[in-house]
C-alpha cells in the first residue's frame, strides 16, 4: 500500500514535469515539425500518454476503454508490433486533435492511471512496465526541450521562452587530465535500480592506460578551432564529416550566428552574445571528432568514459564518444513491443555518455547509453578530450 | 468624398470576409503547411495584410511606420523586387508571430487603412493599387479555403468545419452541346472594370467551329472512367500524366476514398458518401485531359471557353482548358513590384477558366485567367468537354 | 518497280548517313549516357534499326524472325504499346550488346529490308511506315550529333572529333526586321509530302501585325546580355527560369567557358575562342526568353514564324518560339504504336521552329514542329526576336 | 641488387594480374559506372597506375615528367591532399582517354618503374611506398572483379565472361562450432610483414567465452531464411535494415533471380541454377545480421574472428562482423597523402574479416580489416554465425 502511494506520487511528479516544461509555449509552438527529427511538442504530450494507455491501462485496468479509437494510430511512434502509425514525417501536419484535446486525453489517462495504481494488487510486471513508462516519459522530456529549442531557434524572431529546467549550468572550475591505468574493468549496469536493456550485461573490458579531460571543451576553445580554419581544412575530418560540412555548409555549432563581427548564440533567453566560458553545445560527432583531431587528441571510448566518470564532473552535456552504438556481449532485447526500444537502432549511430542540463533529475547514471547519428546536433551535445597514455 | 466612403466600405467588406472564412478554425489549423503548395492560413492572413501595408500605407500614408520590422520578411510571398523573403517551404515552421499577433497586425493595418481612406485626396494610383489589393485579398480567400480543405482533408480524423462560402453548389440541369460557328472572335478584357494585366490586350482570334458541353462532368460520369480502367491504361494519358499517375499512384480524384466497397469524398462536412450528381472536383489537368480523350472528346481552349461562356452556366468549378498559360499579344507586365504578379509564371502552366464555389462574389468574369501546373489538383477544379464541329 | 528502287536507294542513303556521322567515334564514345536526356550513340544505332525491324520486317516480311529475342526490350524507346523497355536512365549501363554486335544487327536488318523492298508489292501502308521510319532515323541523326557533342563536350580533355555534317554554318548577312501585316493566315501542313501527325490540320489563325528579326541573335549580341548582368537580375526571367538559373548556377550558354579573361566555346574542333559572329547556340527557352525581354522584344509565336519563314533565311538553329507545344485544331494521333510518336508529349514543352546545322538535308520544312522542355539546351538551339507592330 | 630484382619481379607479377583479370572484357565493359560505388574498369586501370606515377615516379625518378597533364585530375580517387579530382559519380561518363590510351599510360609508367627499380639505390621510404602501391593495386584487383560482376550481372543479357581468379571455390566440409574460452587476447598486427595503418597497434582485449561457426552459411541455409519469411518480418531486422528492405524492395541476395519457380544466380558463367552448397554471397550487413537473429545467434565481433581465425577455414567470402569500423587504441594515420588511406572512413561502416575467392594470393591475413557501409553487397560478402558461451 505504501508502495502504491509512492508509485502514484512518482507518477504524478514525473508526468507533471512534462507539463511544466511546456508552460511557456503558445498553442502554435506545439504543432510544427520543422525537420523530421523534431517532433511537435503536442506529439510528445500525446505519445508519452499513449504509452501508459497502451502498455498499462489496456492490459492491466479491467474494463478500460481507449480514450479515442484513432489515438493509437496517431501517437504510436515506431513500435511495429503495435500496428500502423502516422509516418514520422507527417506528425507536423496533424492540426487535430488540438492541444486542448491532447491535454484532455492526458488528463483522462492520468485519472485512470490513478485508479489503476490505487486499487490494484500491483504485479511486478506492472511495476516494471510503469517504471519503463516513467523513464520513457523522462526521455521525451529531454527531447521536448530539445525540439522546442529547435522550433523557436529557427524562427526569424528568435523568441525567448521560459523553459523549466532542473539544473543550473555551472561553469566547470576543474581542468587538466585524469590519468587511468591499464587493466581489466567492468562495464555495464548491475544491481537493483532501473536501467534500459542496452546497459545490461555487465562485462569485462581491457583498457590500455589513458588520460581524459577533467573539463568539457568551452565555447572559447571551440572558437579557436573555428578561427584556425577548422571548418575549411579536410585533414581534420572524417570523410563523411567533410562531405557533411561542405554539403550542409556548416561553419559553426547549431544556433551560432555571426552578426556584424560578433558571435551570438540562440538560447531560451533569445539571441545572446556567446558566453566564452560555457561548454560548447549543439555540435555533431563529426565536429567533436574534428576538434579532437585538431587538438592532437581523440574522443574517449564509452568504456573509458564509464571507468573515469566517478572521478569526473559530468551532467551538463551529452558527451560524444568514439564508440559506435553496438550490443554489449550477451545483449538480449526485452520481450514484446518494448523490446523494440533500443536494440533495433544499433547501426550507424555513435554513443553519447553523461547527461545534459535538460536531463530530468534522477534520469542519468554512468552506465546510461544515449546514441545519435554522427551528423545530428540538435541535442545538448558537447565533448571532452582523451589521449593515450602509453 | 462619397467615393472614399464607398472604397472604405468595400475595403471593410472584402477584408472581413477573410476573417469570416477562418471563423471555424482552431488555432492549430492556422499554422501548418503539409505540402509546399499549401500555405498556413496564418500566412494568408498576414500576407494579404502585408500587401496593404507595403503598397498602400508605406507609400501613401505620411508618417506610417511598419507594425513590425520583420513582418515584411515574414509575409512577402514572391516579390523579388521588395527584398528577402522566408523560403516558401518554410512558412509552416513559423510558430511565431502567433495567430493572435497576426490578427493584431491585421487590425492595426485596417485601422491605418481607415485613416488613409478617410483623410486623403485619393489619387488614381492609390485607387488602382487599392483595387489590386482587394482583388489580391479575394484571390487569397479562395486559396485559403483550398488550403484549409487540404489541411483538414489530410488529417486522419477527417474533421468537419464550418467554412463560410458564398455560393450554393447547385446541380446543373442542362445537358448537351452548345454549337459555335467558325469566325474571328475577340478575346480578352476591355472596358472600365478591374482586370489583371494578363487579361488585357483584347485581340482577335480565328476559331474553327466547335461544340462545348453545357454541363460540367459529374462524379457519376467520372466514376465510369475509373471503372473502365481509366487510371490503368496509358493510352488515355499524356506521357507526363502517365508518369505522374504511376509515380504518385493516383487512382481517383483528390479526397476520394474507397472504403469497404463504397466511394467516399472528404468535404467540409467531413467524410461523406460520394454525391454522383455533383460536378467532379479536385482533378488535375492530366486527369481532365485523360477523361476527355477516353470520351473521344477534348478540352476546350481558353478562347473557345471565353466565346461560349455567355451562353453557359459556369462558376462552380474552375475548368481546365487545353491552353498553356502564355501572354496575350501585346501583353505588358504592370510596372514595379506588382508587375511580378502574373507574367513571370507564364511557363509550364495550364489555363483554368470560370470560377469555383469558393470564389468571392464579384471576383469572377469571363476574361479571368487562372493557371496551375498540370498535376495540381488541390484547387476546386473540374472539367467540361469540347469537340470539333468541322 | 522504279518506285521500289527509289525507295531502296533512299533507304540506303538515309541509313548510311547515320553510320557516317559516327565514323570519327571511338568505341568508348558509343556507350555512355552522362545525363538522362543524352542517349548512348550505340543506342541510337540500335533503336533506329529496331524501328524498321518492328514496324516493317515483322509485319511485312513473311518468315522474318527477330535478330535477337532481347533486342526489342533493349532498343524500344518509349512505345508502351510494344511492351516492356529498358528504363531510359539505364541505357548507359548496357555494355552489351557491343558496338560491333549492334552494327551486325543493323547490317542484318538492312539486308532484310533490302529483300523486303525488292520482292514485295509495296502497299501504301508499308510505304507510309517506311517513310516514317526514315524520318525517324533522320530525327535520331540530329539527336546523335547532339548527344555526341554532349558526351565529348563534358569530357575534361575536350576532344576534337570529325562529325559529318551537311550544312556549312554560314554567317547571316541580313539584318533588320521583316514586317508582317495583320490578317487571317493558314498554318500547318497540307499537300502530298511527308509530315508528322502534329503538323496536320492546316487551319486558319488571326495574327496581329508583327515584326520578326531577319537574323538570328549572334554570340556577340548574347555576350552583351551577359555583360549587362543578364544572369544576375531576376526581372528578365520567368519565375521558373530564375529558379533554374540559380539552382543550376547557369552563367552562360552550354559549352561556354570563361578561361583567364576570355570566352571559349566547345565545338567539334575542340575548345575554341568564341566566334562573335556565329549565331548563339545551346541556350534554353528560359535564356532565349530572358534575352528577348532584356532587348524589349519577345520571341515569335510558332504561327508568326511559319507565316514569316518563306521570307527569312533559316536552318542554322532550331529557334525557340513562345508557343507551348499543343495540338492543332483537329489533331488526331496516328493509329497504333506510331500514334505514340508526338501527341503524348503535348504538355510542358515549348515549340522550336526551323532546323539546325545538323538537320539532315530534306528533313526540314516550314511546318515542322520540334519541341523541348524550356530548360533544355543540349540541342543546337538559338533565337530570333519579334515585336508587336500595333 | 637482389632485392631490386625481387621487387621488380613482384611489381611485374602484381601489375600483370590486373591485366589478366580484364582479358575477357570487351572495350565497352571498361567504360561504364552503373552506380556510384562501381567504378569503370578503365578507371581502375588508370588509377592504380596513377598511384605509382604520383607517389613513386614523381618524387623518386629524377627528370620524370607526367605522361599527361590531365591524368592526375582524371585518375585521382579521393586524395584531397593531391588536388582536384573528377567527381566520383562522373567517372562513368569519361569516354576519353580510351581504353587503348589508358593501357598506353600503364605501359609507360611500368617502363619508368622498371627504370626506377633498376638503377636506383632503393631507400626504405621508396620500398615502403612501393609495397603500399602493390597492396593498393591488389585491393583494386578485388574491386575490379567485383565491379565487372556488377556491370555484367545487371545487363539483361547476363553475359558470361572469363575472369581470372586465383582460388577454387571449395565447398566447406566442416561444420559445428569452435569454442573459445574467455580471457585477454591480443588483436592487431605486429611483426615484419606489410599491413595497413588501421591494423597497427596490437592491443589487448578481454573476450568472454564464445562459439563461432566452423562453416560459412550456405545458399541452402539462406534459402530457408527466405522461405521462412525472413524478408517480410520486421522483428529480424535493425530499424535501418528494415527501412532498406522496404525502400529498395530487397527479397534475396544480389544477383539472385526467381524465375518460373526456381532460384537462379548470376555468376561469371552467366545465369546459373543456384548452387545450394556454395556459401551465400552478396549479402549486406543488414541481411547477415537478420539471418543471425533469425537463427537465434549473432555475428562475431572482429576481435572474436581474429582470435578464432587460426582454427578456421576462411578465405572464400569476406565475412561481416558486428564491429563498427573504428580506430584501434593508438591508431595513427600514416603521414602525408597516403594517410588518407583508411582512417578517414571510420564512421558508419562495418568491419569485414577474411578474404574472398577474388582476393589476390598473398593479400590476406588474419589482421586485415575490410569495411563497407551496412547496406552494401556488391562485394563477395558472406557470413559465419557466433554465439555467447556464457
Amino acid at each position: 500500500m505504501i508502495l502504491a502511494r509512492e508509485l502514484q506520487e512518482r507518477y504524478i511528479r514525473v508526468r507533471s514535469r512534462t507539463e511544466a516544461i511546456c508552460r511557456g509555449l503558445e498553442v502554435e509552438d506545439y504543432v510544427v515539425q520543422p525537420v523530421v527529427d523534431v517532433s511537435p511538442p503536442k506529439w510528445h504530450i500525446g505519445h508519452s500518454t499513449w504509452f501508459f494507455e497502451t502498455f498499462l491501462l489496456e492490459p492491466f485496468l479491467p474494463g478500460y476503454r481507449p480514450f479515442h479509437p484513432d489515438f493509437g494510430f496517431l501517437f504510436n511512434s515506431y513500435y511495429e508490433t503495435i500496428g500502423k502509425r502516422v509516418l514520422r514525417a507527417e506528425r507536423g501536419n496533424m492540426t487535430r486533435p488540438t492541444v486542448k484535446e491532447v491535454y484532455r486525453y492526458r488528463a483522462a489517462v492520468d485519472e485512470a492511471m490513478g485508479r489503476l495504481l490505487e486499487t490494484m494488487e500491483l504485479s511486478s510486471e506492472l511495476i516494471a512496465t510503469l517504471e519503463l513508462g516513467l523513464q520513457h516519459e523522462q526521455q521525451h522530456q529531454e527531447l521536448l526541450v530539445t525540439d522546442i529549442k529547435y522550433i523557436l531557434g529557427h524562427n526569424p524572431l528568435f523568441p525567448a521562452v521560459q523553459i523549466q529546467r532542473e539544473h543550473d549550468l555551472a561553469e566547470t572550475a576543474e581542468s587538466g587530465w585524469l590519468e587511468t591505468a591499464e587493466g581489466v574493468y567492468e562495464i555495464g549496469h548491475s544491481g537493483e535500480g532501473f536501467c534500459f536493456d542496452n546497459e545490461l550485461g555487465r562485462h569485462k573490458m581491457y583498457l590500455a592506460s589513458f588520460r581524459i579531460g577533467k573539463a568539457l571543451i568551452s565555447n572559447a576553445e571551440y572558437l579557436e578551432f573555428i578561427r584556425a580554419g577548422g571548418y575549411e581544412h579536410f585533414a581534420f575530418w572524417l570523410a563523411e564529416g567533410w562531405d557533411w560540412v561542405r554539403s550542409a555548409q556548416v561553419k559553426a555549432p547549431l544556433y551560432w550566428h555571426f552578426i556584424e563581427g560578433e558571435w551570438f548564440n540562440y538560447t531560451f533567453e533569445g539571441l545572446q552574445v556567446l558566453d566564452p566560458n560555457a561548454p560548447v553545445c549543439h555540435i555533431s560527432f563529426f565536429e567533436a571528432d574534428a576538434f579532437a583531431r585538431w587538438k592532437g587528441c581523440r574522443l574517449p571510448t564509452e568504456a573509458e568514459w564509464e571507468v573515469a566518470a566517478p572521478f569526473l564532473t559530468w551532467g551538463h552535456r551529452w558527451e560524444w564518444t568514439n564508440s559506435a552504438y553496438l550490443p554489449y556481449p550477451g545483449f538480449q532485447a526485452a520481450p514484446g513491443a518494448v523490446g523494440e526500444y533500443n536494440g533495433k537502432f544499433m547501426s550507424n549511430q555513435m554513443v553519447l555518455r553523461g547527461a545534459s542540463e535538460t536531463t530530468p533529475m534522477g534520469h542519468s547514471r554512468i552506465t546510461y547509453r544515449n546514441f545519435f547519428q554522427p551528423e545530428k546536433r540538435w541535442q545538448f551535445t558537447g565533448l571532452r578530450l582523451a589521449q593515450n597514455a602509453f
